[in-house]
């Protein structure tokens, strides 16, 4: 198979073509297909990734309901189905600085993409000893890359994947802007307009290391023109992508624990295994989501499509739709015979909130998105109904809090909880 | 001496009054003179230091100008001069978590003062290493302190010393305001008022740790209720307070180098060993100014007027004045026989700016500012004096540089460079 595509790579200084591209995290729910995406697509990837959410899997006492194979199975099934390598590196980026420095000056990669970060909300609230761990290793692992970018004196493109989280979860009245955000002031000289960064608004430890990054970000391009685009990304539902259906060696995870699933895939997991589906309060809640076929395709448009030299930090709003939590559920039992329970919120968060996103950048770069239907709903579900006997049902519930004052519900009611 | 004041303490459930403080990095350039003079007003200090200003003093192969005493030395002479006993405990707050909140737990400190955090720009700057340093150090130690006054599930006022530096060096035609900025959208609905953290725009590693923290604060503020409030201190300049003038044991420290010298003391202690007056760029830099004495003052004003339970983060801009670099530099050279000489500037800044900020809420709470005139100046310039035989000139110019492409100006020049 040779799908390289001249195109995509970008001149080094030698002539020589350079398609080299590190996924910090490769291994994990996002990163794995990304990178899989990336050498299809004809880019010479490298995971560097500590397998430290497998590990999480061990403390947790739960697992992938999906089989996921070790990652050199995965990459050796990956070899010999397309004949494409990806190599690997065990990293700890939050702490191995100077094999990032080493890695950049061998590879001189025209982009990484970092999803080398602690991703979920309610790990990082377990505990001090969780909270600790997800600022320690956030704020470490994305101010390391910076830095040795800056250090390797090259002209690395930075992907960083955020979250539609920072801000909260509520609207001003306005779709969200992509970053930035135009306000008028009052000044001695009358009214002024100033284009700010869109004012951050943290809901758990996880989401304030995303917005202590958002400033590392902002520094290191005004400081040292480092070219950094941000993706602002909303909950992913789905699993699979062309490339992880080639064999079942190349699947991908698929988390339905109260710590790391995401809440459609987990209401669709509930449906396949009988469980009720378990809504958190009233499910007044509206998020933001995107299929996992098109965070793929959005993170390979935004490689493809860098910050000028010297532009500020391009921020996208990868997410496609924005959904209330109850009317999800709702159609889920119509389509199955589940029924929705209600459990005490164990988050600090509004009952009930509009939310709306622009996304324009992405359209415009030709992202023609995956619409929440019930085929693709179905297409979740049988997944989980094939790996149905994998779950662990004493882990659907979450049981991180996000004060002392919260309780854990393991029963539920069958009436929305104000 | 009984100087406790039974005023200042407050009741804790068990009926007695507690007068507990913790001073993090209390035997540093602020906190020592702070930890004195919270001693001299009646409150039980403990100091929690790592020594690690000390120790980079090692590293920099300079010393501060004045002799400072090792910290055994000076608790004892202060016990000796005035019956007061500080506590001492060498903790490294970036690490040790477990004895901040055992600390916690056994004083039950009504408020800790923080100023455990690496605090020089320069020095964030000087390599990988010391950028790597700071971010490290200063987001897990505020974090660290942040975290354990909710596991310990004490209502401790954490009180921060920040930067008048986080918003960058500019105005919008206003002066700034006290951390919070009122600004208009357009909306659907029309025009909105909405109150937003003053954006920040941070100009150095260190800068960005600061406006990290200022995340953190904002998120456990809303979270878990943490009292907190935060001072956006200009450059302190002076150094004696009437606690440290009591005994040469008890003297403070006098940082005169191109990383920890901040720039008054800097100027004055030049004119005294007779170095040129070393201005960067220009001198077209306007700064935001405050005397030692005010600094103690101030935190101690904020110590003793905490915010509401549940009240937002309290900001205070703990500055007196804002002066003109080259202003500044030809006062000093019409007090003495200096003369100026200009280098090109490390730092990535404005060749010239405005500057200005607000400080109502210290003035209302009663502080009385100490100005900027001769006398203080030849108060700063005989300590400088006295002890100029311990100047190591090798060591004034600053070498740390903030990117690849400026270089180490060591000559200087008798005309500005633009």
């Amino acid at each position: 198979m040779n799908i390289l595509d001249q195109k995509r790579g970008i001149r080094r200084e030698d002539g020589k073509v350079n398609n080299n591209i590190i996924v910090f995290g490769g291994d994990g729910f996002c990163g794995w297909p990304l990178s899989l995406a990336l050498s299809k697509d004809g880019y010479n990837v490298t995971i560097v990734d500590n397998l430290v959410r497998r590990k999480m899997d061990i403390e947790l006492e739960c697992n992938s309901l999906t089989p996921i194979s070790p990652l050199s199975v995965r990459t050796k099934a990956w070899e010999e189905i397309t004949g494409e390598k990806i190599r690997v590196e065990y990293v700890d980026v939050s702490e191995h600085y100077h094999r990032i420095l080493t890695l950049f000056e061998e590879l001189k990669p025209r982009a990484v993409v970092h999803y080398a970060e602690q991703r979920a909300a309610p790990y990082s609230m377990k505990s001090s000893y969780h909270k600790r761990y997800t600022v320690n290793n956030n704020t470490n692992a994305t101010h390391n890359i910076l830095c040795a970018i800056v250090e390797a004196g090259l002209d690395i493109h930075l992907v960083h994947l955020g979250t539609t989280g920072v801000y909260g979860y509520g609207t001003a009245g306005m779709a969200i802007p992509e970053g930035y955000l135009k306000v008028k002031i009052d000044t001695r000289l009358g009214e002024k307009e100033l284009d700010i960064m869109y004012p951050a608004n943290p809901g758990s430890i996880y989401h304030l290391t995303k917005t202590q990054d958002a400033l590392a970000f902002m520094y290191y391009n005004k400081n040292d023109k480092v070219r950094i685009t941000d993706l602002h990304q909303g909950i992913v539902w789905g699993t699979i992508t062309d490339e992880t259906m080639l064999d079942e060696r190349l699947i991908n995870r698929f988390d339905y624990d109260g710590d790391f699933g995401t809440v459609l895939n987990r209401f669709l997991m509930q449906a396949a295994v009988g469980h009720p589906v378990t809504i958190h309060g009233t499910g007044g809640q509206t998020r933001a989501f995107i299929h996992m076929k098109d965070s793929v395709n959005c993170v390979k448009i935004a490689i493809e499509n860098p910050p000028e030299k010297g532009e500020r930090v391009k921020i996208f709003n990868q997410t496609t739709e924005c959904h209330n939590i109850h009317v999800l559920a709702e159609k889920i039992c119509k389509l199955t015979d589940a029924e929705i329970r209600y459990y005490i919120n164990p988050r600090n968060e509004d009952v009930k909130n509009d939310l709306e996103f622009t996304n324009d950048k992405f359209l415009q770069l030709g992202l023609d998105p995956v619409i929440l239907d019930d085929g693709l709903l179905v297409e979740v579900m049988e997944i989980a109904n094939r790996y149905k006997h994998r779950c662990d049902e004493s882990k659907i519930i979450c049981t991180s809090l996000w004060d002392k004052d919260k309780v854990i519900d393991l029963k539920g009611s069958d009436k929305p909880i104000e």
